[in-house]
């Protein structure tokens, strides 16, 4: 497929004048489309500019709805449970990390559960807010469900990613992982490609292991049975159930402790998506003196990174090293968008009556 | 391997005596062998009877202090950071849990970090002590390094194990796993018996592909390279990466927090273990009514439970109820232990002039 560079700023610019002719205010605009291609500079284009035109769809169904705010459910000086009232999924994260926040550095610690929310982009982005605080950071969401439980056929969590940020020198901490072997978007890449995916990945309406992406989408879509393996793969040999088990952890933080809905019945009204996030916030220096405490994480990161390479392989990296590299490529030379998405970028505004011409500009690669 | 029944109390009896033999008090040797035959209970044979061989070697050898109380170095209302002193680590990580859970009990959080400790049995356990208490319990360890990092040949992390509990009817979710896809008393099981193990569990010491667990059990021990592959096996295909990721929130969860001894550090000495824990408790009713949150999570894992079955699959599990399921089972009937496991039981009674006789009422089965 034809991958296209557009600059970071003509892409933000066009996409936040997208996000406000739905009648979101510029701030929130900025917000949204700040998470949105926090995706693209780190190269996980499956959460960028690509999910615009779910997003386009869900806010003209109604099922986000621009005008709402969430509620506080329950509220402690450690913690606090919202509705988030189908608000759009980055507005309501972005407000619930800022309470968790503000929770750690009030008292230490600050966990928020959040539900009847939509989708949300990267968890990582939301972890990371807490690391640019100087705090650990924790996000997790449900998601429709995809996961087929250990011996099942039958999906019933999301790909349920959990995310974990800490602060280090050069460069911080930053896991963000779904809980299945691979997300949704990968398959839907291999579709798009026509081709097979390996082995050990997803399961067809029966249970077996299959190799058709297309079949296991299908599937999905219409309730058949089959998905993707959790982490860890089929059965119990290679620790299939360890990744259900994180599934699972991910499924109580979100779902359970915010009496919101599982990943099983996400979507289940058309009109509503009802996904539930989790947002947590501490303060290392609860443990001891911050400098020594970072700077022993930093000194770890670098003697991983120098371990004794497999035969073979150039390089280790530690967890955000990757994603901090495409950002600087990317906010340099700019993002990578491919046809299709560019296609739709286009056709999205233009029936939103924005201007597309900064479309015109875009370089092949 | 031939194994016996022998019954529940009279091991308990038997190892409380060995453990008073070498100067704990009864007390301390209770609930160190509350939480070793906790573990043969559930039918996690390789930390229960069988890990004696190895804490009679390390408190001979004055590795675990037998006096050793710890220190409290750092503290807030949610907080502790704990140097055990090279104290036995289980009475190190009861104490330490007991101190989460009265924090979380005052204010709605306690996290405590432990370094300097010894090798402490079963994650679950001190998770399950926090779920006793109607609380959601957290608990993870680091350990000598076996795991090897993605892409790397040397182990870097142990196979730091998470565990997670919360309360629910009829069964408790508890996960206790390793983050590596298997622990390494798996590959010792494969070695006693001369089997090969399957694909995707270990690297050799250039970091390719291995089947051969006593090749890799030997190349730990010498330091020449090679280990336990994270959860989600080699590279990146199955997301290796992933259980790398767990394993590393593991290692700064118990030793940077602490600021202790990282994987690749730990029994570098040669007279300190210098192991780090991480223990986690909080109240679950700060995000809304208990009864409510409790009622949810025990639908929800009876839903999973009830999801269709793959083919040829006769049931699905959630997370602690195989373990419930063999202490009904155990604690009836008798814990189960090998030919070899209960002829080192015979000869540390015997080394520490405690009487034997009750292993001769084992039943073989």
């Amino acid at each position: 497929m034809q991958y296209y560079r557009m600059p970071y700023e003509q892409a933000g610019k066009l996409c936040r004048a997208v996000f406000e002719s739905y009648g979101f205010d510029a701030v929130q605009s900025a917000a949204i489309v700040d998470v949105l291609l926090a995706a693209d500079l780190c190269g996980i284009e499956s959460h960028g500019v690509q999910r615009l035109v779910r997003y386009h769809a869900e806010i003209n169904s109604g099922m986000v709805d621009v005008q709402a705010s969430p509620v506080i459910v329950r509220e402690t000086p450690l913690s606090a449970t919202l509705d988030a009232n189908r608000q759009m999924g980055q507005l309501a994260s972005i407000d619930a990390m800022r309470r968790a926040i503000q929770k750690a550095q009030a008292t230490g610690v600050g966990m928020v559960a959040v539900r009847n929310s939509n989708h949300y982009g990267i968890a990582g982005y939301y972890a990371q807010m807490a690391a640019d605080q100087d705090l650990i950071g924790i996000c997790m969401t449900n998601s429709e469900a995809i996961m087929v439980p250990t011996f099942a056929r039958q999906p019933m969590l999301g790909t349920n990613p959990i995310a974990f940020a800490m602060p280090a020198d050069p460069v911080s901490f930053l896991f963000d992982a779904a809980t299945t072997v691979v997300p949704r978007g990968k398959l839907e890449v291999y579709k798009k490609q026509g081709q097979t995916v390996p082995d050990g990945w997803i399961l067809d309406q029966d249970g077996n292991g299959s190799n058709d992406p297309t079949l296991v989408l299908d599937n999905i879509i219409e309730k058949r049975g089959g998905g993707i393996l959790p982490l860890g793969g089929t059965g119990e040999t290679t620790g299939g159930y360890k990744g259900y088990g994180f599934g699972m952890i991910c499924e109580i933080m979100c779902a359970i402790l915010s009496l919101g809905t599982t990943s099983d019945l996400i979507y289940g009204n058309k009109d509503r998506a009802e996904i539930c996030h989790f947002f947590g916030a501490f303060d290392y220096g609860m443990f001891g003196d911050k400098a020594e405490i970072k700077s022993a994480l930093s000194e770890y990161l670098q003697k991983v990174r120098n371990a004794s390479l497999a035969e073979g392989q150039p390089r280790i990296y530690t967890h955000g090293e990757k994603e901090r590299e495409y950002r600087v490529d990317r906010s340099l030379n700019g993002i990578l968008l491919n046809e299709k998405t560019l296609q739709e970028l286009r056709n999205i505004a233009t029936e939103q009556s924005v201007d597309p011409s900064s479309l015109d500009l875009v370089i092949p690669v």
